[in-house]
């Protein structure tokens, strides 16, 4: 039986570095017969237009997706949940609607509460891939190819709105993984917003400290490449911080008893827990390496 | 009247990334006579004959220094002290001793034990340059070109010995500046040696939690480059914690109640606390980012 759900008609809710990039890699495929963008900057929708990125736009979010079967949100991660709100009522009978957000728990919590249980064409999704800049200017059709896209389905998702989703990522190249919605916000929390927090903390506190500007002088390569992540924007950081908190507070624990344990061996001049501790780091770290090397087209990639 | 110490006849203790390129550097512009290196591998001594780098070599310390007029003990931080303590007595009166250690303050108390008070022919230094690989192999004559190099004296330290110290990292391209011990070492804590804690700490936390693989799976570019000084040498590390801990476990109490706050701020999702800190952090590492894009050569500088 063929899915009865498909991803021809596009409606981009929000037009910036991910909308328009899933918008672009989609249209020059040829794999859909129209894109409507809807946003609130009208210059960004203008834009997506002259680059033909998308077909139209328009600044009523219930004429963007009337026709829609494909509904994708693709806003800052605390809009998003404000835009889903709004979508009740709005959306055909027949259309999948799904994200690009870097948290999940907090937009499912929200369906949930909207719609008393997450709706079965509801597929919440997370591409992980990005980059330093944003806005519709730095949308690419590349932007996800060999990049791992995650999907967050629940025991209500429908399995053919799943699939339909599944194969809109594979299609423009990226490489889809299934996760439940509790666990991707974990994972998330480790790899990526626990470690902004880390930079963010490091610069604020040696900036505090910096009046003479005298620290960042004798800084040198390796506090570039560590600090790089606290150039990042610092709203959509915060969102993702309020988005995720449950989960980065857990790792923030986590951590600073791990910080405490060496600490302790620091002071107790405990070479050999030192050494295991750095030896076993380094050990990971190549492993990452090696893995990312061997995962082509990842080496500039960013969520 | 003229400086009574110079640079001609120098003997390089440890033969690595540092001596090998401090040696090249001032050979290949001609401004040593003789440069004789001392160290425990022979295989590397030997290297950095065929390679041109050092003119002759030996095992035997008292021989390496004899008729130096410059001492540069480039070992690993924590041999730096034994070889201070062997050097007593060995070295002509006229001789310069200097080093290239990444921490100042253990190498003088070393030098106050051994002396009473530390010798006015004594100019700690560090060069603030590097690279991940290590070993004469990886030594290069423009290593220094536009780096900093800390010159770290005291109140005893003879004006001429500093000075003819400058005058060495300058003919080789660095850029001399003066600190004093503890400052350098808390400076160096800062921006140096508390990030490579945090990136061991945060590895080695989620390699533990890490048994299926899974986590490492789903990073991306930020965690590459957050972790990146986590696949450092982790006996280098192990010996800059241990020479550094003073300044060091300052630091690390510093940045421990710098995230409680932040934690605390997230807990009480206190939007206005996470936005300046991460908007105060942004604006500090995109300010030292334009520094160190103007700094001409230290795009792929370390220490």
């Amino acid at each position: 039986m063929s899915n009865p759900y498909s991803f021809k008609r596009l409606a981009i809710l929000g037009l910036g570095l991910m909308g328009g990039s899933l918008a672009v890699a989609l249209r020059q495929r040829g794999l859909v017969e129209q894109v409507t963008a809807w946003g609130r900057r009208e210059a960004s929708l203008q834009r997506g237009c002259e680059l033909g990125y998308i077909d139209d736009y328009t600044l009523d979010l219930a004429a963007a997706v009337a026709n829609a079967d494909m509904v994708v949100i693709a806003t800052p991660t605390i809009i998003a949940e404000d835009v889903l709100g709004q979508l009740q009522g709005l959306v055909l009978p027949e259309a999948v609607i799904t994200d690009v957000a870097s948290v999940k728990g907090n937009l499912l919590r929200r369906a949930r509460q909207l719609w008393g249980t997450e709706p079965a064409n509801l597929v919440l999704a997370h591409p992980i891939a990005g980059s330093e800049e944003s806005g519709v200017e730095a949308a690419r059709a590349d932007l996800f190819e060999d990049h791992r896209v995650i999907l967050t389905p629940t025991e209500n998702t429908d399995s053919n709105a799943l699939a339909v989703v599944a194969e809109m990522w594979r299609s423009v190249g990226a490489e889809v993984v299934e996760m439940d919605v509790e666990r991707h916000d974990q994972v998330l929390a480790a790899t990526s917003h626990l470690p902004h927090i880390l930079a963010y903390s490091l610069v604020d506190l040696l900036a505090g400290q910096d009046e003479q500007q005298d620290i960042f002088r004798f800084a040198a390569g390796g506090f570039r490449d560590f600090t790089r992540i606290a150039s990042s924007d610092p709203k959509m950081w915060h969102d993702i911080t309020m988005a995720n908190s449950d989960a980065l507070l857990q790792m923030i624990d986590l951590y600073s008893a791990q910080l405490q344990d060496l600490r302790a061996a620091i002071a107790a001049r405990d070479s050999r827990q030192i050494m295991d501790l750095y030896g076993n780091a380094k050990t990971a770290r190549d492993r990452f390496s090696d893995m990312l090397l061997a995962r082509a087209g990842s080496a500039d990639s960013q969520d």
